[in-house]
Protein backbone atom coordinates (compact mmCIF):
# COMPACT_ATOMS: atom_id res chain seq x y z
CA UNK A 1 0.00 0.00 0.00
CA UNK A 2 1.72 3.37 -1.01
CA UNK A 3 0.21 6.64 0.75
CA UNK A 4 0.14 9.36 -1.81
CA UNK A 5 -1.55 13.41 -1.52
CA UNK A 6 -4.49 14.09 -3.65
CA UNK A 7 -7.08 11.91 -5.23
CA UNK A 8 -7.20 9.47 -8.31
CA UNK A 9 -5.74 11.42 -11.79
CA UNK A 10 -2.67 12.91 -9.49
CA UNK A 11 0.63 13.35 -10.86
CA UNK A 12 1.53 10.75 -7.96
CA UNK A 13 -0.45 8.22 -9.01
CA UNK A 14 1.03 8.03 -12.41
CA UNK A 15 4.74 7.77 -10.19
CA UNK A 16 3.61 4.85 -8.28
CA UNK A 17 2.53 2.99 -11.15
CA UNK A 18 5.78 3.62 -12.28
CA UNK A 19 7.10 2.67 -9.36
CA UNK A 20 4.89 -0.53 -8.36
CA UNK A 21 3.81 -2.93 -10.24
CA UNK A 22 -0.02 -3.32 -8.68
CA UNK A 23 0.38 0.45 -6.87
CA UNK A 24 -2.82 -0.38 -4.11
CA UNK A 25 -3.18 3.71 -3.12
CA UNK A 26 -3.87 5.06 -0.27
CA UNK A 27 -5.27 8.96 -0.73
CA UNK A 28 -4.83 11.70 1.96
CA UNK A 29 -5.57 14.93 2.13
CA UNK A 30 -2.14 16.25 2.76
CA UNK A 31 1.68 16.04 2.55
CA UNK A 32 1.68 15.54 6.52
CA UNK A 33 -0.97 12.51 6.34
CA UNK A 34 1.53 10.84 3.89
CA UNK A 35 4.93 10.87 6.14
CA UNK A 36 2.27 9.98 9.05
CA UNK A 37 1.23 7.09 7.16
CA UNK A 38 4.41 6.17 6.71
CA UNK A 39 6.19 6.73 9.97
CA UNK A 40 2.93 4.96 11.66
CA UNK A 41 3.38 1.82 9.81
CA UNK A 42 -0.04 3.01 8.32
CA UNK A 43 1.60 2.47 4.74
CA UNK A 44 4.89 0.79 3.59
CA UNK A 45 5.26 3.46 1.53
CA UNK A 46 4.65 6.65 0.18
CA UNK A 47 5.33 8.92 -2.51
CA UNK A 48 5.94 13.00 -2.53
CA UNK A 49 6.65 15.61 -5.29
CA UNK A 50 10.31 17.29 -3.95
CA UNK A 51 10.91 19.38 -7.05
CA UNK A 52 9.74 20.62 -10.31
CA UNK A 53 11.60 21.85 -13.04
CA UNK A 54 9.71 25.21 -13.70
CA UNK A 55 8.03 25.86 -10.10
CA UNK A 56 11.13 24.88 -8.22
CA UNK A 57 11.58 22.74 -4.95
CA UNK A 58 7.95 21.66 -3.22
CA UNK A 59 9.22 23.63 0.01
CA UNK A 60 6.29 22.21 2.18
CA UNK A 61 8.17 18.54 1.27
CA UNK A 62 11.45 19.82 2.92
CA UNK A 63 9.64 21.50 5.97
CA UNK A 64 7.94 17.67 6.53
CA UNK A 65 11.07 16.37 6.27
CA UNK A 66 12.78 17.60 9.68
CA UNK A 67 9.32 16.56 11.38
CA UNK A 68 9.40 12.94 10.29
CA UNK A 69 11.27 9.46 10.98
CA UNK A 70 11.48 8.27 7.19
CA UNK A 71 13.81 7.22 4.82
CA UNK A 72 13.69 7.53 0.97
CA UNK A 73 14.03 4.06 -1.32
CA UNK A 74 13.38 5.20 -5.00
CA UNK A 75 12.77 8.24 -6.77
CA UNK A 76 12.06 9.03 -10.34
CA UNK A 77 11.57 11.95 -12.31
CA UNK A 78 8.17 12.46 -14.10
CA UNK A 79 6.74 14.60 -17.07
CA UNK A 80 3.75 16.70 -16.40
CA UNK A 81 1.63 18.15 -18.87
CA UNK A 82 -1.31 20.05 -17.54
CA UNK A 83 -3.94 21.04 -19.65
CA UNK A 84 -6.71 23.02 -19.20
CA UNK A 85 -10.14 21.07 -18.00
CA UNK A 86 -13.67 22.09 -17.55
CA UNK A 87 -16.58 20.99 -17.82
CA UNK A 88 -18.02 20.40 -21.76
CA UNK A 89 -19.77 22.58 -23.25
CA UNK A 90 -17.68 25.51 -21.85
CA UNK A 91 -15.40 27.85 -23.95
CA UNK A 92 -12.54 29.46 -22.93
CA UNK A 93 -14.64 33.19 -23.08
CA UNK A 94 -16.55 31.56 -19.92
CA UNK A 95 -14.04 30.86 -17.69
CA UNK A 96 -13.80 33.52 -14.50
CA UNK A 97 -11.94 31.31 -12.20
CA UNK A 98 -8.90 28.71 -12.75
CA UNK A 99 -8.35 25.99 -9.80
CA UNK A 100 -5.04 24.11 -9.17
CA UNK A 101 -2.37 23.14 -7.17
CA UNK A 102 -0.05 26.25 -6.32
CA UNK A 103 2.97 25.24 -8.01
CA UNK A 104 0.62 23.97 -11.39
CA UNK A 105 -0.46 27.14 -11.30
CA UNK A 106 3.22 28.84 -11.48
CA UNK A 107 4.24 26.55 -13.97
CA UNK A 108 1.89 27.88 -16.40
CA UNK A 109 2.30 31.42 -15.43
CA UNK A 110 2.43 32.34 -18.91
CA UNK A 111 -1.22 31.40 -19.88
CA UNK A 112 -1.86 32.68 -16.68
CA UNK A 113 -0.46 36.41 -17.57
CA UNK A 114 -2.24 36.43 -20.57
CA UNK A 115 -5.57 36.11 -19.27
CA UNK A 116 -5.94 38.74 -16.40
CA UNK A 117 -9.07 38.73 -15.82
CA UNK A 118 -9.53 34.85 -15.00
CA UNK A 119 -8.76 34.53 -11.10
CA UNK A 120 -6.18 31.95 -10.43
CA UNK A 121 -7.26 29.64 -6.94
CA UNK A 122 -4.71 27.62 -5.17
CA UNK A 123 -5.95 24.23 -4.20
CA UNK A 124 -4.44 21.40 -2.58
CA UNK A 125 -4.02 19.11 -5.58
CA UNK A 126 -4.47 19.12 -9.08
CA UNK A 127 -6.73 16.09 -9.09
CA UNK A 128 -8.53 17.41 -6.04
CA UNK A 129 -8.73 20.56 -8.09
CA UNK A 130 -10.42 18.53 -11.18
CA UNK A 131 -12.65 16.66 -8.75
CA UNK A 132 -14.34 19.58 -7.52
CA UNK A 133 -14.17 21.61 -10.94
CA UNK A 134 -16.48 18.40 -12.15
CA UNK A 135 -18.93 18.70 -8.93
CA UNK A 136 -19.08 22.31 -8.88
CA UNK A 137 -21.54 22.31 -12.25
CA UNK A 138 -19.84 25.69 -12.76
CA UNK A 139 -19.40 26.79 -16.36
CA UNK A 140 -17.42 29.66 -15.33
CA UNK A 141 -14.69 27.29 -13.70
CA UNK A 142 -11.97 25.65 -15.40
CA UNK A 143 -8.90 23.51 -13.48
CA UNK A 144 -5.08 23.24 -14.55
CA UNK A 145 -4.50 19.09 -14.57
CA UNK A 146 -3.39 16.25 -16.04
CA UNK A 147 -5.26 14.97 -19.55
CA UNK A 148 -6.13 11.46 -17.33
CA UNK A 149 -8.64 13.78 -15.36
CA UNK A 150 -10.73 15.08 -18.19
CA UNK A 151 -11.41 11.23 -18.63
CA UNK A 152 -11.68 10.61 -14.81
CA UNK A 153 -14.12 13.19 -13.89
CA UNK A 154 -16.55 13.93 -16.77
CA UNK A 155 -14.29 17.19 -18.25
CA UNK A 156 -13.60 18.26 -21.44
CA UNK A 157 -10.41 19.73 -22.60
CA UNK A 158 -10.49 23.76 -23.16
CA UNK A 159 -6.85 23.79 -23.41
CA UNK A 160 -3.66 21.34 -24.18
CA UNK A 161 -0.56 21.76 -22.71
CA UNK A 162 -0.85 25.00 -21.29
CA UNK A 163 2.66 25.03 -19.26
CA UNK A 164 4.88 27.95 -19.92
CA UNK A 165 7.01 25.20 -21.04
CA UNK A 166 7.37 21.78 -22.93
CA UNK A 167 9.73 20.69 -20.65
CA UNK A 168 8.24 20.48 -17.62
CA UNK A 169 9.12 17.91 -15.09
CA UNK A 170 8.37 16.98 -11.37
CA UNK A 171 10.78 14.64 -9.32
CA UNK A 172 9.40 12.61 -7.05
CA UNK A 173 10.75 10.34 -3.94
CA UNK A 174 9.30 7.36 -2.63
CA UNK A 175 9.50 7.37 1.59
CA UNK A 176 9.92 4.17 3.28
CA UNK A 177 10.13 3.44 8.03
CA UNK A 178 13.68 2.04 7.08
CA UNK A 179 16.64 2.14 5.24
CA UNK A 180 16.59 0.00 2.20
CA UNK A 181 19.43 0.43 -0.59
CA UNK A 182 17.94 -1.38 -3.42
CA UNK A 183 20.66 -2.55 -6.23
CA UNK A 184 21.31 0.58 -8.19
CA UNK A 185 21.29 3.36 -5.38
CA UNK A 186 23.32 6.04 -7.16
CA UNK A 187 21.87 8.92 -5.21
CA UNK A 188 22.17 9.66 -1.57
CA UNK A 189 20.27 12.37 0.22
CA UNK A 190 21.51 14.30 3.41
CA UNK A 191 19.78 16.88 5.55
CA UNK A 192 22.56 19.09 7.69
CA UNK A 193 22.87 22.31 10.01
CA UNK A 194 26.02 23.82 10.26
CA UNK A 195 26.94 26.72 12.62
CA UNK A 196 26.10 29.77 11.50
CA UNK A 197 29.17 30.63 11.01
CA UNK A 198 31.50 32.24 8.13
CA UNK A 199 32.43 29.53 5.64
CA UNK A 200 30.50 26.56 7.43
CA UNK A 201 28.73 25.89 4.49
CA UNK A 202 31.63 26.16 2.19
CA UNK A 203 33.18 23.63 4.23
CA UNK A 204 31.02 20.53 3.99
CA UNK A 205 30.81 21.11 0.70
CA UNK A 206 34.28 21.07 0.33
CA UNK A 207 34.39 17.62 1.98
CA UNK A 208 31.81 16.90 -1.30
CA UNK A 209 34.41 18.13 -4.05
CA UNK A 210 37.64 16.92 -2.98
CA UNK A 211 36.07 13.33 -3.21
CA UNK A 212 34.86 14.45 -7.00
CA UNK A 213 31.63 13.91 -6.35
CA UNK A 214 28.25 15.84 -7.62
CA UNK A 215 26.10 17.60 -5.55
CA UNK A 216 22.88 17.73 -7.68
CA UNK A 217 20.69 19.71 -5.20
CA UNK A 218 21.13 22.08 -2.76
CA UNK A 219 18.35 23.30 -1.00
CA UNK A 220 18.34 25.81 2.06
CA UNK A 221 15.29 25.91 4.20
CA UNK A 222 15.41 28.27 7.45
CA UNK A 223 15.10 27.22 10.85
CA UNK A 224 11.95 28.57 12.86
CA UNK A 225 12.67 30.80 15.39
CA UNK A 226 16.27 31.62 14.31
CA UNK A 227 17.62 34.39 13.19
CA UNK A 228 17.58 33.34 9.14
CA UNK A 229 19.84 30.25 10.11
CA UNK A 230 18.93 27.08 7.77
CA UNK A 231 19.22 23.58 7.28
CA UNK A 232 20.55 22.14 3.98
CA UNK A 233 19.76 19.78 2.15
CA UNK A 234 22.55 17.49 0.04
CA UNK A 235 21.92 15.43 -2.83
CA UNK A 236 25.18 13.33 -4.40
CA UNK A 237 25.42 11.03 -6.51
CA UNK A 238 27.01 8.59 -5.30
CA UNK A 239 26.67 5.17 -3.69
CA UNK A 240 27.63 4.35 -0.01
CA UNK A 241 28.32 0.82 -1.17
CA UNK A 242 32.21 2.86 -2.32
CA UNK A 243 34.03 2.49 1.18
CA UNK A 244 35.04 6.18 0.12
CA UNK A 245 31.78 7.32 0.21
CA UNK A 246 31.00 5.84 3.80
CA UNK A 247 34.44 7.30 4.68
CA UNK A 248 33.05 10.95 3.30
CA UNK A 249 30.13 10.18 5.82
CA UNK A 250 31.40 10.01 8.55
CA UNK A 251 33.50 13.46 7.73
CA UNK A 252 30.17 15.12 7.17
CA UNK A 253 29.01 13.72 10.70
CA UNK A 254 31.85 15.16 12.10
CA UNK A 255 31.68 18.52 10.31
CA UNK A 256 27.89 19.51 10.86
CA UNK A 257 26.28 20.42 14.07
CA UNK A 258 23.95 17.45 12.94
CA UNK A 259 23.49 15.17 10.24
CA UNK A 260 20.38 13.18 9.05
CA UNK A 261 21.22 10.32 6.21
CA UNK A 262 17.80 10.51 4.62
CA UNK A 263 19.07 7.37 2.00
CA UNK A 264 20.55 6.05 -0.91
CA UNK A 265 18.69 5.51 -4.52
CA UNK A 266 18.01 5.86 -7.93
CA UNK A 267 16.25 8.22 -9.56
CA UNK A 268 14.06 6.80 -12.38
CA UNK A 269 13.96 8.85 -15.54
CA UNK B 1 7.36 57.56 -4.61
CA UNK B 2 7.99 54.26 -3.67
CA UNK B 3 5.82 50.91 -5.42
CA UNK B 4 4.86 48.59 -3.03
CA UNK B 5 2.87 45.16 -3.28
CA UNK B 6 -0.96 45.42 -1.63
CA UNK B 7 -2.77 48.19 -0.15
CA UNK B 8 -3.03 50.28 2.95
CA UNK B 9 -1.32 48.43 6.06
CA UNK B 10 0.58 45.75 3.99
CA UNK B 11 3.94 45.00 5.93
CA UNK B 12 6.05 46.89 2.57
CA UNK B 13 4.46 49.72 3.94
CA UNK B 14 6.02 49.57 7.41
CA UNK B 15 9.26 49.02 5.72
CA UNK B 16 8.58 52.00 3.53
CA UNK B 17 8.09 54.08 6.31
CA UNK B 18 11.45 53.29 7.84
CA UNK B 19 13.26 53.68 4.82
CA UNK B 20 11.73 56.88 3.48
CA UNK B 21 11.43 60.05 5.66
CA UNK B 22 8.42 60.90 3.50
CA UNK B 23 7.16 57.82 1.65
CA UNK B 24 4.74 58.64 -0.91
CA UNK B 25 3.35 54.95 -1.70
CA UNK B 26 1.89 53.81 -4.79
CA UNK B 27 0.40 50.24 -4.14
CA UNK B 28 0.84 47.49 -6.96
CA UNK B 29 -1.66 44.76 -7.29
CA UNK B 30 1.54 42.26 -7.75
CA UNK B 31 5.37 41.81 -7.76
CA UNK B 32 5.56 42.41 -11.43
CA UNK B 33 3.95 45.54 -11.27
CA UNK B 34 6.33 46.78 -9.07
CA UNK B 35 9.46 45.77 -10.69
CA UNK B 36 7.67 47.24 -13.81
CA UNK B 37 6.81 50.54 -12.36
CA UNK B 38 10.74 51.05 -11.29
CA UNK B 39 12.00 49.60 -15.23
CA UNK B 40 9.68 52.18 -16.44
CA UNK B 41 10.38 55.16 -14.46
CA UNK B 42 7.26 55.33 -13.17
CA UNK B 43 8.60 55.22 -9.90
CA UNK B 44 11.75 55.72 -8.44
CA UNK B 45 12.01 53.02 -6.00
CA UNK B 46 10.06 49.70 -5.40
CA UNK B 47 9.71 47.87 -1.86
CA UNK B 48 9.76 43.47 -2.63
CA UNK B 49 10.03 41.06 0.66
CA UNK B 50 12.66 38.38 0.06
CA UNK B 51 13.10 36.65 2.57
CA UNK B 52 11.00 35.19 6.06
CA UNK B 53 12.86 33.53 8.51
CA UNK B 54 9.88 30.98 9.15
CA UNK B 55 8.85 30.57 5.46
CA UNK B 56 11.91 30.97 3.30
CA UNK B 57 12.26 32.64 0.53
CA UNK B 58 9.80 34.38 -1.80
CA UNK B 59 10.71 32.62 -4.79
CA UNK B 60 8.15 35.02 -7.13
CA UNK B 61 10.39 37.73 -6.27
CA UNK B 62 13.83 35.53 -7.06
CA UNK B 63 12.03 34.73 -10.45
CA UNK B 64 11.07 37.75 -11.04
CA UNK B 65 14.81 39.43 -10.83
CA UNK B 66 15.58 37.80 -14.17
CA UNK B 67 12.73 39.56 -15.75
CA UNK B 68 13.66 43.04 -14.52
CA UNK B 69 16.42 45.52 -15.01
CA UNK B 70 16.80 46.90 -11.56
CA UNK B 71 19.34 47.45 -8.47
CA UNK B 72 19.11 46.95 -5.14
CA UNK B 73 19.97 50.09 -3.31
CA UNK B 74 18.58 49.51 0.30
CA UNK B 75 17.61 46.84 2.62
CA UNK B 76 15.37 46.66 5.98
CA UNK B 77 14.72 43.05 8.22
CA UNK B 78 10.91 43.93 9.90
CA UNK B 79 9.38 42.12 12.71
CA UNK B 80 6.16 40.29 11.33
CA UNK B 81 4.24 40.04 14.40
CA UNK B 82 1.01 38.78 12.32
CA UNK B 83 -2.79 38.71 14.26
CA UNK B 84 -5.92 36.97 13.74
CA UNK B 85 -8.69 39.53 12.45
CA UNK B 86 -12.13 39.66 12.69
CA UNK B 87 -15.61 41.84 11.90
CA UNK B 88 -16.34 42.93 15.71
CA UNK B 89 -18.24 40.28 17.00
CA UNK B 90 -17.08 37.73 15.58
CA UNK B 91 -15.63 34.47 17.75
CA UNK B 92 -13.04 32.11 16.79
CA UNK B 93 -15.95 29.39 17.30
CA UNK B 94 -17.23 31.49 14.47
CA UNK B 95 -14.74 31.16 12.11
CA UNK B 96 -15.00 28.80 8.69
CA UNK B 97 -12.28 30.38 6.60
CA UNK B 98 -9.30 32.65 7.45
CA UNK B 99 -7.37 34.64 4.45
CA UNK B 100 -4.20 35.98 3.74
CA UNK B 101 -1.09 35.78 1.98
CA UNK B 102 0.44 32.51 1.41
CA UNK B 103 3.92 32.88 3.33
CA UNK B 104 1.89 34.61 6.28
CA UNK B 105 -0.16 31.22 6.53
CA UNK B 106 2.85 29.42 6.40
CA UNK B 107 4.26 31.12 9.26
CA UNK B 108 1.16 30.82 11.60
CA UNK B 109 1.23 26.22 10.02
CA UNK B 110 0.84 25.26 13.85
CA UNK B 111 -2.49 27.31 14.75
CA UNK B 112 -3.57 26.75 11.81
CA UNK B 113 -3.08 22.83 12.53
CA UNK B 114 -4.60 23.27 15.70
CA UNK B 115 -7.76 24.35 13.92
CA UNK B 116 -8.35 21.91 11.19
CA UNK B 117 -11.90 22.71 10.02
CA UNK B 118 -10.78 26.27 9.16
CA UNK B 119 -10.38 26.94 5.63
CA UNK B 120 -6.86 28.86 4.81
CA UNK B 121 -7.51 30.35 1.50
CA UNK B 122 -4.14 32.71 0.00
CA UNK B 123 -4.74 35.89 -1.12
CA UNK B 124 -1.82 38.51 -2.99
CA UNK B 125 -1.45 40.40 0.11
CA UNK B 126 -2.04 40.80 4.08
CA UNK B 127 -3.42 44.13 3.46
CA UNK B 128 -5.45 42.96 0.82
CA UNK B 129 -7.19 40.11 2.83
CA UNK B 130 -7.75 42.40 5.27
CA UNK B 131 -9.84 44.40 3.23
CA UNK B 132 -11.46 41.97 1.47
CA UNK B 133 -12.44 40.56 5.46
CA UNK B 134 -13.75 44.03 6.53
CA UNK B 135 -15.67 44.62 2.94
CA UNK B 136 -17.22 40.65 3.37
CA UNK B 137 -19.65 41.22 5.60
CA UNK B 138 -19.01 37.63 6.71
CA UNK B 139 -18.53 36.81 10.52
CA UNK B 140 -17.27 33.40 9.70
CA UNK B 141 -14.04 34.80 8.49
CA UNK B 142 -10.82 35.87 9.70
CA UNK B 143 -7.72 36.72 8.52
CA UNK B 144 -4.43 37.01 9.35
CA UNK B 145 -2.44 40.65 8.92
CA UNK B 146 -0.85 43.32 11.47
CA UNK B 147 -2.04 44.99 14.00
CA UNK B 148 -2.45 48.11 12.00
CA UNK B 149 -4.98 46.64 9.60
CA UNK B 150 -7.28 45.78 12.18
CA UNK B 151 -7.98 50.03 12.80
CA UNK B 152 -7.31 50.62 9.28
CA UNK B 153 -10.43 48.66 8.35
CA UNK B 154 -12.72 48.32 11.41
CA UNK B 155 -11.34 44.92 12.37
CA UNK B 156 -11.33 43.44 16.07
CA UNK B 157 -8.12 41.72 17.34
CA UNK B 158 -9.44 37.68 17.98
CA UNK B 159 -5.94 36.78 18.45
CA UNK B 160 -3.00 38.28 19.45
CA UNK B 161 0.53 36.71 17.70
CA UNK B 162 -0.56 33.43 15.76
CA UNK B 163 2.86 32.76 14.55
CA UNK B 164 4.18 29.89 14.83
CA UNK B 165 7.58 32.03 16.72
CA UNK B 166 7.95 34.66 18.25
CA UNK B 167 10.82 35.57 16.23
CA UNK B 168 9.37 35.99 12.87
CA UNK B 169 11.01 38.64 10.50
CA UNK B 170 10.98 39.63 6.97
CA UNK B 171 13.69 40.72 4.53
CA UNK B 172 12.77 42.97 1.88
CA UNK B 173 14.52 44.47 -0.39
CA UNK B 174 14.43 48.40 -2.06
CA UNK B 175 15.03 48.62 -5.75
CA UNK B 176 16.15 51.43 -8.12
CA UNK B 177 16.81 51.53 -11.92
CA UNK B 178 19.99 52.80 -11.58
CA UNK B 179 23.00 51.27 -9.91
CA UNK B 180 23.76 53.11 -6.15
CA UNK B 181 25.76 52.58 -3.55
CA UNK B 182 25.10 54.65 -0.54
CA UNK B 183 28.03 54.95 2.23
CA UNK B 184 27.89 52.20 4.74
CA UNK B 185 27.10 49.86 2.02
CA UNK B 186 28.24 45.90 3.13
CA UNK B 187 26.38 43.33 1.48
CA UNK B 188 26.97 42.55 -2.52
CA UNK B 189 23.98 40.57 -4.04
CA UNK B 190 24.84 38.51 -7.01
CA UNK B 191 22.65 36.96 -9.80
CA UNK B 192 25.16 34.34 -11.60
CA UNK B 193 24.25 30.98 -13.52
CA UNK B 194 26.96 28.19 -13.30
CA UNK B 195 27.97 25.22 -16.74
CA UNK B 196 25.82 22.05 -15.36
CA UNK B 197 29.12 20.48 -14.92
CA UNK B 198 29.64 19.19 -11.50
CA UNK B 199 31.85 21.59 -9.27
CA UNK B 200 30.71 24.43 -10.76
CA UNK B 201 28.84 26.35 -8.03
CA UNK B 202 31.42 24.77 -5.53
CA UNK B 203 34.02 26.65 -7.35
CA UNK B 204 32.27 30.11 -7.78
CA UNK B 205 31.85 29.25 -4.06
CA UNK B 206 35.66 29.12 -3.09
CA UNK B 207 36.24 32.31 -5.01
CA UNK B 208 34.16 33.43 -2.05
CA UNK B 209 35.75 31.32 0.67
CA UNK B 210 38.95 32.34 -0.25
CA UNK B 211 38.67 35.75 0.36
CA UNK B 212 37.40 35.17 3.68
CA UNK B 213 34.39 36.80 2.81
CA UNK B 214 30.64 34.83 4.68
CA UNK B 215 28.03 34.22 1.90
CA UNK B 216 24.45 34.83 4.02
CA UNK B 217 22.44 33.76 1.90
CA UNK B 218 22.49 31.29 -1.38
CA UNK B 219 19.44 30.63 -3.50
CA UNK B 220 19.09 28.74 -6.38
CA UNK B 221 15.97 28.95 -8.87
CA UNK B 222 15.44 26.42 -11.63
CA UNK B 223 15.76 27.74 -15.53
CA UNK B 224 12.18 26.78 -17.01
CA UNK B 225 12.65 24.84 -19.68
CA UNK B 226 16.07 22.95 -19.05
CA UNK B 227 16.81 20.12 -17.45
CA UNK B 228 17.32 20.65 -13.12
CA UNK B 229 19.72 23.68 -14.46
CA UNK B 230 20.05 26.12 -11.88
CA UNK B 231 20.46 30.34 -11.28
CA UNK B 232 22.30 31.32 -8.48
CA UNK B 233 21.56 34.20 -6.24
CA UNK B 234 24.48 34.87 -3.93
CA UNK B 235 24.05 37.61 -1.20
CA UNK B 236 27.99 38.22 0.08
CA UNK B 237 28.96 40.37 3.28
CA UNK B 238 31.18 43.12 1.54
CA UNK B 239 32.05 46.33 -0.11
CA UNK B 240 32.93 47.07 -3.75
CA UNK B 241 34.98 49.95 -2.39
CA UNK B 242 37.58 47.18 -1.36
CA UNK B 243 39.79 46.57 -4.23
CA UNK B 244 40.31 43.13 -3.30
CA UNK B 245 36.07 42.96 -3.61
CA UNK B 246 36.11 44.25 -7.35
CA UNK B 247 38.99 41.89 -8.13
CA UNK B 248 36.79 39.02 -6.55
CA UNK B 249 33.86 40.21 -8.52
CA UNK B 250 36.14 40.11 -11.90
CA UNK B 251 36.49 36.64 -11.44
CA UNK B 252 33.16 35.77 -10.87
CA UNK B 253 32.09 36.94 -13.71
CA UNK B 254 35.19 35.20 -16.07
CA UNK B 255 34.08 32.09 -14.31
CA UNK B 256 30.31 32.10 -14.39
CA UNK B 257 28.70 31.68 -17.48
CA UNK B 258 26.45 34.62 -16.87
CA UNK B 259 26.52 37.21 -13.62
CA UNK B 260 24.79 40.30 -12.95
CA UNK B 261 26.02 42.49 -10.30
CA UNK B 262 22.16 43.28 -8.30
CA UNK B 263 24.12 45.79 -5.52
CA UNK B 264 25.63 46.64 -3.03
CA UNK B 265 23.38 48.08 0.21
CA UNK B 266 23.21 48.28 3.72
CA UNK B 267 20.20 46.02 5.37
CA UNK B 268 18.83 48.19 8.34
CA UNK B 269 18.36 46.05 11.50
Amino acid sequence: MVACQGTEGAYSQKVCDRMFEFADILYMNTFNDVFSAVEKGMCPFGVLPIENSTAGSVTQVYDLMEKHRFHIVKAARQRVDHCLLALPGTQLSDVKEIVSHEQALRQCGAFLAAHPKIRATPMENTAVAAAHAARSGRRDLAVIASRDCAALYGLSVLRDDVCDTGNNFTRFICIAKDLTVYEGANKISLMLSAAHRPGSLYRLMSRIAVQGLNLTKLESRPIPGKDFEFRFFFDIEASIRDASVRALMGQLQAEADQMVFLGNYEEMR
